[in-house]
């Protein structure tokens, strides 16, 4: 009998393991149900969509739906809504403008994602204020400027988004002023990061608002300002980028466990509490390489890996979906910054480490090569046994040079070990000792 | 009483040996004999003297021979040429312009370096005629083509100083011919990246002469021409870059034994087959990390975390020269090429592992961000174990990524381990499958 692989949610993690599970066992039955129209899109590009450095949405599709369903014969059914999942019977109630539907399965992956944060502000239902997290809110957000053309933008979240659409207007014309609860931006990627950021943002011309609480919004019908604790500060549009949160109503509904992070709990092959549902992508946790712990974050990548791994693992090769160091990386203007692992002082010490770190500016060239630029690098190890547990990096250029610091971490190497690593080096790429090295070398000296 | 360390070569390894020792035990002396003026120079920028990139010869110097004295309290003697090492008697005889003398040392390091091969050719004392290994010849050469307007160059050997070469040449107006007897150029690379650059060169104006011996030159006093099997092609200038060979004589004197591949034999701690005598950089041998076995790979950081090290141990503080990859990086006009690790599978097979490669090509961005480049990536596995051994890449932007794999092979990852690292992504810098993880993906499935 033919065994049907059913996936909720037609984008990354769906449409990975969708097309894997296809690919590996082109007998099996997999359906997946998608409740909007979108599917397989680069929710990351969106920006640059609203920049005008990508010409059309499309452009950000990765994959269109026929060619899921005509080159990859995967039954992909766009406007159906899983509304409801029953793990006794092996079943899924799907919504869809004809009715409502059952569909059985035998193994279920639920990739539901995640949404924006919808903090309680006042005036978010105005016209001209938006999240951004799909692809009809970016092509809005696109409309509206080209419509309106805005004077002045708040932005409300100094996390990447905020700074990926700061970056957006301000190559629009607008005049950006960027709102941000804590002391500083890119929380998680640690001051020495968010010090060189925010210099350049300043030097960009946004208007920064460090530990500034919004409250809401104001206009008629359209925004016209934003509301902070004692004034109102112009603006025409408004993007709201706090945060966002894994859908895990579906999951919670038919009994399946949350993990600490609340989001859907999985083991190392992205399998829930119940054996024949698996969880991935932004609504599902992930396994962290350095704690060990489950952590929750959310991108393109752990998606795509392990959406991947669960279709071949539906299909009879269990494949572990691979564990995450919580990389990241982000453009801010001219300048790339990236972190990867345990960068936080205090989280390391809850993970039950003694975290010593070191932050160094050096060149990405030779002193004398054309062109370099500064590039600051900050590296954090367990005092004891030296093992590296993070990093970042921020600069006009070299901040990919943070997967030396993720592979490092990831295979567990102490601090000497990576300050002994052989990395490439000629004047036009690098000075003699790589700033990575550099900063390796002045930890490892402090650990001694 | 206070006990002496002798260095003798005054540059990368040297020099960074003097240093660290200085550094970490100020009574101890220090003393540095050098035969020539230049200390502690970037021989890897001279390319871009004569390219005309960067504008004083002396910018290439990293630490002035004034700074090692005054600064670092080095007792630095140039003009100073060690002709003779007394192992019994723990003496070394230097010559000078003022006669000769013996120096007593309790630790010895010799750090002569390499020179450029040269080639039985004829012609070879033809003005004109250079090869590139000091200071001093990179001078004349930018004053040759500075005051006799070449207009056409021969270049003999494809290795990455040709190919540095034909791009500072070419900059400079100059028709450059490339010649190289072997089939490709940059042979460490393999053929992959030879593929790329080959066509990249060509693109670029330089007459490639691939599978084609030179014998000599021709001209009165100055070269005007290069003598090929069955022709001779018009040449005003001539650079000979066929490789280098370590600088022995002094140690073999002296009984200091060579290694299998010529170079001072040393071990993990730099130390040669006499107890107070240690020899690093372009001089000595270097253990590979992968196959463990000695090998000869003279590049500038294995010189200065070699000389570094030797510094702390002759001090007190035992600490192992670090291990090798044969990482290597080389910029061609607009491309970047690298490699590290085992890449050429006969060598693999004699090393005892079993290889499998695979090459792929794959965008630096998104697919949709601009600006991205075509990034071919090779890497090299052992069937039965998964280890990585060795990578290239090649394209117009990350080359640099070739660290991920160093990283990785140094680390012992397999590849799978490297497939499922969390590496960066966003689409200004990676597509979602980094490269890197894209081959690591595709040569995964090849070893199943």
């Amino acid at each position: 009998m033919t065994e049907t692989f059913v996936v909720v949610g037609g984008d990354a993690a769906g449409m990975s393991a969708a097309s894997k599970a296809k690919r590996d066992d082109p007998d099996r039955e997999v359906i997946v149900f998608e409740k909007g129209e979108w599917v397989s899109y680069a929710a990351c590009g969106m920006p640059y969509y609203v920049k005008g450095a990508v010409d059309e949405l499309d452009d950000l599709v990765t994959v269109t739906p026929e060619e899921f369903r005509e080159e990859r014969d995967v039954d992909l059914r766009t406007g159906a809504e899983v509304v409801d999942v029953d793990t006794e019977l092996q079943t899924v109630t799907v919504e869809t403008d004809d009715g409502t539907d059952e569909q059985p399965y035998d193994d279920l992956l639920v990739a539901t994602g995640a949404s924006a944060i919808e903090p309680p502000f006042e005036g978010l239902g105005l016209e001209g204020v938006f999240t951004i997290h799909d692809m009809d809110e970016a092509d809005a957000i696109e409309e509206y400027v080209t419509v309106h053309g805005p004077e002045t933008a708040a932005i409300v979240g100094g996390g990447y988004v905020g700074i990926e659409m700061a970056e957006a207007l301000s190559a629009r014309g607008v005049d950006v002023h960027l709102y941000e609860m804590l002391p500083h931006v890119l929380q998680p990627f640690g001051e020495a990061v968010a010090a060189v950021v925010e210099d350049h943002l300043r030097e960009q011309g946004v208007d920064l608002h460090l530990e500034t609480a919004v409250s809401g919004f104001v206009g008629d019908e359209r925004v016209d300002g934003v509301e902070l604790e004692d004034e109102v500060v112009a603006a025409d549009i408004a993007i709201v980028g706090v945060g966002v949160a894994p859908n895990t109503d579906l999951a919670e509904a038919a009994g399946i466990e949350l993990g600490p992070t609340g989001a859907v709990a999985t083991d190392e092959y992205g399998r829930t509490n119940d054996e024949n549902v698996y969880a991935a992508g932004d609504c599902a946790e992930a396994t962290h390489v350095v704690t060990g712990e489950p952590d929750h974050v959310p991108l393109a990548l752990t998606a795509n890996r392990a959406g991947r791994a669960i279709g071949q693992t539906v299909t009879g090769d269990p494949t572990p979906v691979g564990e995450i160091a919580g990389t990241a990386i982000v453009k801010a203007f001219d300048l790339g910054a990236a972190r990867t692992g345990i960068v936080d002082e205090e989280r390391a010490r809850e993970a039950g480490f003694d975290p010593v770190s070191v932050t160094i500016s050096a060149s990405t060239r030779a002193h004398y090569y054309p062109d370099g630029a500064e590039l600051t690098v900050t590296l954090v190890a367990d005092r004891e046994s030296g093992r590296l547990l993070g990093g970042t990096v921020v600069g006009r250029e070299g901040a990919k040079r943070i997967d030396t610091v993720t592979t490092a971490l990831t295979a567990d190497m102490t601090v000497t070990e990576l300050q002994n690593a052989d990395l490439a080096y000629a004047p036009p790429f690098s000075p003699v000792w790589d700033p990575i090295l550099t900063a390796a070398k002045v930890l490892a000296g402090k650990l001694e």
